[in-house]
């Protein structure tokens, strides 16, 4: 049995999850707020281990400062619920079909009704915090809450949640490291397959193979985000999809992906050249690379998010390249369409204290007029130098 | 040269999406509205043309009642504009990156200050249209932009580009055809995939292959949603996503995909079982199977949406089966989470007249407790009767 398989073991998630709800209603209780709605998929999933595709419609964790959270689903999905989430059957419920899609009524009224009645919202005068900037709670959906509750002030929870994923305990170091593994194999695969004459389409097929495939002893996960491709000129912007024209001898493409296991992502990024690689290549992938080990050096217990970013821009300037972007985000848990946990961003501006147990993607991105060059590490925060979730060799890849 | 080649040809859709953007123009004006503000990413390819997996950071076409509508990206994204949106370079805006991921500062501060700048939002009172239930628009943004317009007063757009959707050009009937061959493909692969030991996440790993790869003459694009695969027990239950368990001989499984071209879905769900069946999973094949051709039969120019939806109901009502939630839903441009149109629903309380060029995913899904079983066919309206998109044999599939 595998470290990760060990750790997963319902039981001890259970007892994992219970605490993880009860340092959010420590935090409510600090705040003076009466409640938390959870909306983020990964925030659900990491206080509950609910896990299905069913983000795309309204649903909710519903956590009391005092008391037992409720869980609110599509009907169809309450039963999903039961398979995947810890709470007890009675504390998971699903709003009617008839709810869905309409322009009359809202599932979201459903939602605050059933929240009243098992006291999980409250009845009177409160506060509530909301996840007013995740994905997947929209403004008819706060709209409809907020009518539904008229004496509550409805606040933003700032990321409540989000923020206590930041450091990961060591059940989640496991799940990390396991996602690693899918990512050196998947990575492997994604550099093997960039050939002259291959369709972007068939690349991907291959890299998406062997992100579902894992590993013989780990199953993949499907990821936050799909394979990005960029090549040639489209290589100086970062978001692009696949599309079916061959790659060319001669150009130069960037690969993103993320290895996945159970929902926790390490994702890798590395540039492959088709042939070789012009001066202009070359030197912004070795200056990139010598700012990339000074930011890594930099990431040590104590260090702030911007001293690592300065370490890089540091470095970088000294070849006459700089990047205003971050240049990296804390990781772990992830949905579509982002795996990054909208926290901690490695920045000037962001001044957060790395701890062991932190977990970021180190991403580097440099994209210029019509080409770029893009390389990143997933690393974890420990007491000494940063461990690589998914270590490969470093640097501009050249195919002959 | 594939009919979708030709008609995706960049110049054909410049005028495509010109003529797009007047007939929301023509909507505003009849609605008395003063401009649009879209966020939905479907909507925004409808548009302009514009496809990057950026929808994780806030982006918006602002479509005012008269005069020229601005795509506004993330910076890094609004080169990648450039290459996919079919608007001109100088009305495609790039919001710097210090705005990402603030408490302080939201990127919607930006983008109503430039859409005020260049006369594509109003500055003084006016009635503004926003896409209040779409994915990625979240209450923040709503609320930064109401608090960056204050003589402006919000309404809920109910959809209004979802809707111009429903009814699709020749161009796009084309491109669901293409992505129809790539879906015949990726469910052929399926079905042979599910065997007896087979881990799901190989079963998947093998679908994402075919989907990605398309056909040897169309490219297959990445699915608004994963492949769905519940089995056993799980199959009581539609959107739990694959494991590493490997599937198990006297068991069903239920998969449901989807082939995609250039963002265009047809989906398609079967079920196959791994020996023989039970009796009441042959009994409930069966049925559905008669129900599905009394609801195709149906589907005729002049029908409405609950006619189709009582003629299955009525079919399956006498072999004892109900079935509460909706039995299908229109279909077209998918982005994740979600490859519906989010407009049309087959359903009793849904009253839409069929025309032809109108696209749905008839989908019956019978969840029953602690099994299931589903099948689906993707459709065309026309003047006569319905096309099937991805021709496939019907029924419950059996393997030895």
């Amino acid at each position: 049995m595998t470290t990760a398989e060990q750790t997963a073991h319902p039981h001890t998630l259970r007892a994992e999850h219970e605490q993880r709800l009860a340092r959010v209603q420590d935090v409510l209780a600090s705040r003076g707020q009466d409640a938390l709605v959870v909306t983020d998929p990964a925030n659900l999933y990491y206080l509950t281990g609910y896990n299905a595709w069913s983000f795309y419609m309204p649903q909710a964790l519903l956590v009391p400062v005092r008391g037992e959270a409720h869980l609110v689903l599509r009907a169809m999905d309450a039963k999903g619920g039961h398979h995947t989430a810890t709470l007890p059957p009675e504390r998971i419920h699903g709003y009617p079909e008839h709810y869905v899609h309409r322009h009359d009524i809202h599932p979201w009224e459903w939602i605050a009704r059933r929240g009243r009645e098992v006291g999980a919202l409250p009845t009177g005068p409160a506060v509530l915090a909301l996840e007013l900037d995740a994905h997947y709670f929209s403004p008819r959906a706060y709209l409809a809450l907020g009518a539904c509750l008229p004496q509550a002030q409805l606040v933003d929870s700032l990321e409540l949640v989000n923020w206590l994923r930041v450091v990961k305990s060591d059940t989640e170091i496991a799940l990390m490291r396991a996602a690693g593994e899918v990512t050196v194999r998947a990575m492997t695969v994604a550099v093997d397959s960039l050939r002259a004459g291959a369709r972007q389409c068939d690349v991907v097929a291959q890299i998406q193979q062997a992100q579902a495939h894992g590993t013989e002893a780990l199953g993949g996960d499907y990821p936050a985000i799909v394979p990005m491709l960029p090549t040639g000129e489209t290589a100086g912007t970062p978001h692009l999809t696949w599309v079916e024209e061959p790659l060319r001898q001669g150009e130069a493409t960037t690969v993103e992906l993320a290895g996945v296991h159970r929902r926790y992502h390490v994702p890798l990024a590395r540039t492959v050249s088709l042939g070789p690689p012009p001066a202009r290549l070359a030197q912004t992938a070795e200056a990139t690379g010598l700012g990339l080990e000074q930011a890594l050096a930099a990431m040590r217990p104590g260090s702030t998010t911007a001293d690592v970013h300065a370490a890089f821009t540091r470095t970088i300037a000294r070849y006459g390249l700089s990047k205003e972007s971050r240049i990296g985000y804390s990781i772990g848990i992830g949905y579509p369409p982002d795996w990054g946990e909208r926290t901690v961003s490695l920045r000037a501006e962001d001044h957060t204290v790395l701890t062991p147990g932190m977990c970021f993607h180190v991403i580097l991105g440099m994209w210029m007029d019509s080409w770029g060059y893009e390389t990143s590490e997933s690393v974890l925060i420990t007491d000494g130098p940063p461990e690589l979730l998914a270590p490969l060799d470093q640097g501009l890849v050249t195919h002959p």
